[in-house]
C-alpha cells in the first residue's frame, strides 16, 4: 500500500492541553507534492455498554461543552497514563454509575475521527453488574445516571439526545444481541 | 436539565486552520466552580453507505496521517462552507468513488468526540448506484476504490484495517439490513 502512504516532513507543536494536544504536520504526498496535516493528539478513551438484570441499559446524561447541549451516552472517559483500558472502563463505570461488574468483554474498538485526531475509543460489554453506591465522579463532571429500555433508547435517538458515535454503535449492537 | 449545564466565561482562539479550529473556553460549573475546556471546531461530515446491486459495499482505503496507517473506510469528507450535507453527501460519493446515484437516504447522524469537538457526521444509503467514471479526488487525497462483500467486511474488522466508528456502525448497518 506504498502508493498511499505520506511521509512528514516537519512537525510543529501548536498546543498541549489537559486532554488533547493539536500538532501540524508537513507532509510529503505519495506523488511528491506537498500538504500540511491537522491532528489532534489524544490519550484514547473506553466505554461500556452495561446491561442490567431486567435489560436496561446503563446511560449517563452529561453537558458537553463542545456541542453546547445535553446528551445521553453509555459510560466512557479517556484513558489515564499507562493505564490497561479494560481497568479504565471498570474505574469509568464505577465512577459514574455507582456500578461494579463480576465480567467484562471487549467487544470492538475504533479510531472516532481518522481525518484529524488519533482518538481510538475501546468498548466493553458487560450484563453482570454489582451495585456498590453512589458515583463519585471528577469535580468538573455533572451526571445523571438512567437506565434505558429498548423503547426508551429508540425515543432518546428520535430526540437526537442520544446523538454520538459510541452510543449509536451500542444502541445497534444492543438491538442485535437483544433481537429487539 | 440546568443542573448539569455549563457557562462560559471566555473563550480563547488558539489555532484557526484549513479543516479544524481549537479553542479553549473557561466555564463556570453547574456548584459555581470554574474548569476548562478544549474544544476543536469542525465543519461537519457526511458519510456514505453505498451498496451495489450484487450487495457489495462501496468502500475507500486511504492512509490517515493522525493514525500513521492505512484504513478502509466508507466513503466519507467533510461539509463545504454552506454545503446542504446531501449534495455533500453526492458529491464526495462521486469524487471519490466515480458512482453516483438515483436515491440517497439519511440514516443517521452523531457527533464523533463529543467531549472534545463538536464535529457531527451525517450517514446517508444508497442502493441505486450508477458508474459515472473515474474517481476525482482533491490533490492531496489518494484513495483506492473497494468493492467488499459482507465476509471481507467482516475480515477487515478482524485484521484491524476497518477500524472507524462511522464504518464500524455502517458494517453493524449492512449486517441487520441484510441478514448477514
Amino acid at each position: 500500500m506504498d502508493h498511499l502512504i505520506e511521509k512528514t516532513i516537519n512537525t510543529r507543536d501548536i498546543y498541549k492541553g489537559k486532554i488533547i494536544d493539536l500538532q501540524i504536520e508537513d507532509v510529503l504526498l505519495p506523488d511528491g507534492g506537498k500538504s500540511t496535516r491537522e491532528i489532534v493528539r489524544h490519550p484514547g478513551a473506553v466505554a461500556v455498554i452495561a446491561v442490567t438484570e431486567d435489560k436496561k441499559a446503563l446511560m449517563v446524561r452529561q453537558y458537553r461543552k463542545a456541542l453546547g447541549k445535553v446528551i445521553t451516552e453509555i459510560p466512557a472517559g479517556k484513558l489515564e497514563k499507562g493505564e490497561d483500558p479494560l481497568e479504565s472502563a471498570k474505574r469509568e463505570l464505577l465512577e459514574e454509575t455507582g456500578y461494579t461488574c463480576r465480567e467484562m468483554k471487549k467487544i470492538a474498538s475504533f479510531y472516532t475521527s481518522p481525518g484529524f485526531a488519533d482518538e481510538i475509543i475501546t468498548v466493553y460489554f458487560t450484563d453482570s453488574l454489582i451495585y456498590k453506591g453512589e458515583q463519585n465522579t471528577d469535580e468538573d463532571e455533572f451526571i445523571d445516571v438512567l437506565e434505558l429500555t429498548a423503547a426508551e433508547i429508540s425515543e432518546l435517538i428520535e430526540k437526537e439526545e442520544i446523538h454520538d458515535a459510541k452510543t449509536m454503535y451500542a444502541a445497534m449492537y444492543l438491538q442485535m444481541k437483544y433481537d429487539r
